[in-house]
């Protein structure tokens, strides 16, 4: 797989239309299979990903990618598939989502998460979670009961449940409840007291300076430097060409209770359209890093809107420099951090067209203004996932320069 | 005030540039005053406004006008103008806000809201909020600490908060708590006690139906009509020029607890942003009525984008009738819900340029497509407010067809 970083500033032309990738050649090789056809991109999340714990992300994003790749290949669709891979990485004790969630304020879980089916268009979030151990599959739920249509009465179906309704609704819907200390891991528990001390310390600090406290505060910031912001997320493409996107978060360590971040927000966390009419390329998108900096810039939505230009390596440049770290939405901010994944497809112009379903070309791509950020790939017809730790080159500062990186490849079709 | 009506299809081009206001005669003939400048919109929501309460929902408008003009008088910025507005349409017992907002599936109060400040493009906003009288304010409230900087140890203050976390950081803020049943209405009380009444009729025939209830499911939607979706909001510019807006909603009655609508989401309830390099206008926008359809076609951020063209009256019923009815983000719903104001501002070119001060141009808008929307408006130099039930016209159908109106005045200068 042909894979390129570079900073920001450096716009070479993208590689990618010319570049070969291992599933185009290991494709070939094989007996075309109908539903054996599909792509998904995991991320573990944009932040900070210590060589020490590098396995274990690579380790989890392997599992997403083979869990959607399996719903691939026994027919199902991309909405289910990009579940599946949400569910590996919630249940992961390593990520920032589901079990090993970060703590809020008052030692508690509460997690966002959401989903959008390219084809429906539809979307289901959660917001604000505790109680329920893969947030996804209410966010999923919710989806997947809109699309039925009306409640009795004529009452229109929620998109968006948070907090305690939201359990209750999960649980009315046969999702089981988990106690938030059985989501609580060790490390989880030793931040949280850690993090603790450290406001308690700082506060004290800004008590005794007096006056200076607002300037105290602003100037904390860079303190947390891109922390760890382990939200996790997936888009997929299946066997039919329909994308989907999803993302699910524990939230900011130590944020507010009932603080929602861009993961349960409709075009911060997570879009996907289908091609249309008017959008030539199918695209999803995934997004994760600093929940109030990706919601005020509706990142995923952006990224998705900029990729239908012809170059989607140079839009996703454009839209992470201009409309993200340049945005005026984040002016008074001094450290923008996050990061996105995005994967775009289109039927192959070369492809025979009477063919009853033609060859994809998938190109994929991620890039992040955090130190780092996880990822992992894998074609329907891929024996096993790759994976990557991304970083900034070196010498570059989190929060006002980015990495970008991708890849393309060609999705075979039964007629090849 | 000279205003027009008409449906989607007729689109002659805009008479407000040349329309002369009330407005602005009346300004003529005052001595300009520095603070007393400026302009507020306010809706009390697009749903359907019997000819028996027009006279209260007129009322309530008026006063929310007078509230942001007294603000406005006293050189309050627009951010503090359009809270001060929300708060009087909050406040009555007639709007689906605040005090009288509709009950959910439990018969409890839960209300939303957010406001936008289009100089810091700051935003806050509360969902699923129960025990506080005027969500607005913990919304204003959110937007002013999220600009004083980072929390103590650089922790990123929220902007988003909702249900028990939501109360809490309000309280602890200085915003007093309300119980519910004091918010609540004899009037939406005993619509919360037929609504229950109706579902639980729906649901009995649904399961003697049996393997029907899919199809009842959908069809029973138009049931529901355009009903009461009384979500309030305004817009606001000032003396400096600077735009504002804000939403509350009580949401959909019977909603299920938990559920957060538009008047919580970014892009979707409200938008401001004042005029910068790239928009040549400063633009708030508020919306009301169906919450999913208008979360999901992001109504508020497409009326502002699309309102920086030439022609905002052409832009507002393009994008009402292409983003909104035509929506392929709603292509199965066949009955689209939904209503906005629109507040367009630039500084008038004939007006000396090199005064600290020049003449502001504003044009006002407002669409439905609902059967009816309430809006009232003022300028700071007006006595008092207007106040006008908008009305699709005779043989229209609500949620297929639309309303849209407006205005324009000239806002002098102490130059002038």
């Amino acid at each position: 797989m042909e894979t390129i970083t570079r900073e920001a500033k450096v716009r070479p032309s993208s590689p990618f239309l010319k570049a070969s990738s291992d599933s185009a050649s290991l494709q070939r090789d094989q007996a075309p299979d109908r539903k054996a056809m599909g792509f998904v991109l995991v991320h573990a999340g944009a932040g900070y990903h210590s060589e020490s714990k590098a396995k274990e992300y690579k380790h989890v994003c392997k599992k997403a990618c083979q869990r959607a790749v399996e719903k691939l290949n026994a027919g199902a669709l991309a909405v289910e598939a990009v579940t599946a891979a949400l569910v590996e990485l919630e249940d992961s004790p390593f990520t920032n989502a589901g079990t090993g969630s970060n703590l809020n304020l008052s030692g508690e879980i509460e997690c966002d998460a959401s989903i959008m089916d390219g084809r429906s268009l539809h979307y289901g979030a959660v917001g604000a979670l505790s109680g329920i151990k893969n947030p996804v599959l209410v966010a999923n739920r919710l989806l997947s009961e809109a699309q039925k249509g009306k409640l009795s009465a004529g009452r229109v179906p929620p998109c968006f449940l948070v907090g305690r309704g939201a359990y209750h609704w999960a649980v009315d819907h046969g999702i089981p409840p988990c106690p938030s200390d059985q989501m609580a891991t060790k490390c989880s528990l030793s931040a949280y007291k850690r993090n603790k001390r450290k406001i308690e310390l700082a506060e004290k600090v800004e008590c005794s300076a007096g006056a200076q406290v607002k300037r105290s505060r602003q100037s904390s910031g860079k303190q947390n430097g891109s922390g760890s912001l382990d939200t996790v997320g997936a888009v997929v493409v299946d066997w039919e060409g329909n994308v989907a996107a999803a993302v699910s978060s524990g939230g900011l360590a130590m944020k507010h209770p009932g603080r929602v971040g861009q993961a349960a927000h409709y075009g911060c966390g997570c879009w996907a359209e289908n091609a249309w009419k008017l959008n030539p390329y199918s695209i999803a998108v995934s997004t994760s890093g600093c929940g109030e900096h990706l919601m005020r810039t509706m990142l995923a939505r952006e990224c998705s809107a900029s990729a239908q230009s012809e170059d989607a390596h140079q839009a996703l440049l454009d839209t992470m420099q201009n409309k993200f770290i340049s945005s005026p939405f984040l002016a008074s901010e001094d450290c923008i951090l996050g990061g996105v994944i995005v994967l775009r497809c289109c039927r192959c112009a070369d492809s025979e067209p009477s063919a009853d379903l033609r060859a994809l070309l998938v190109e994929f791509l991620w890039s992040h203004t955090t130190e780092s950020m996880c990822v992992g790939y894998m074609s329907a017809q891929d024996c096993k996932a790759k994976t990557h730790i991304s970083r900034l080159p070196p010498g570059a500062i989190a929060g006002q320069s980015l990495a970008i990186e991708g890849g393309v490849c060609r999705l075979g079709s039964p007629v090849d």
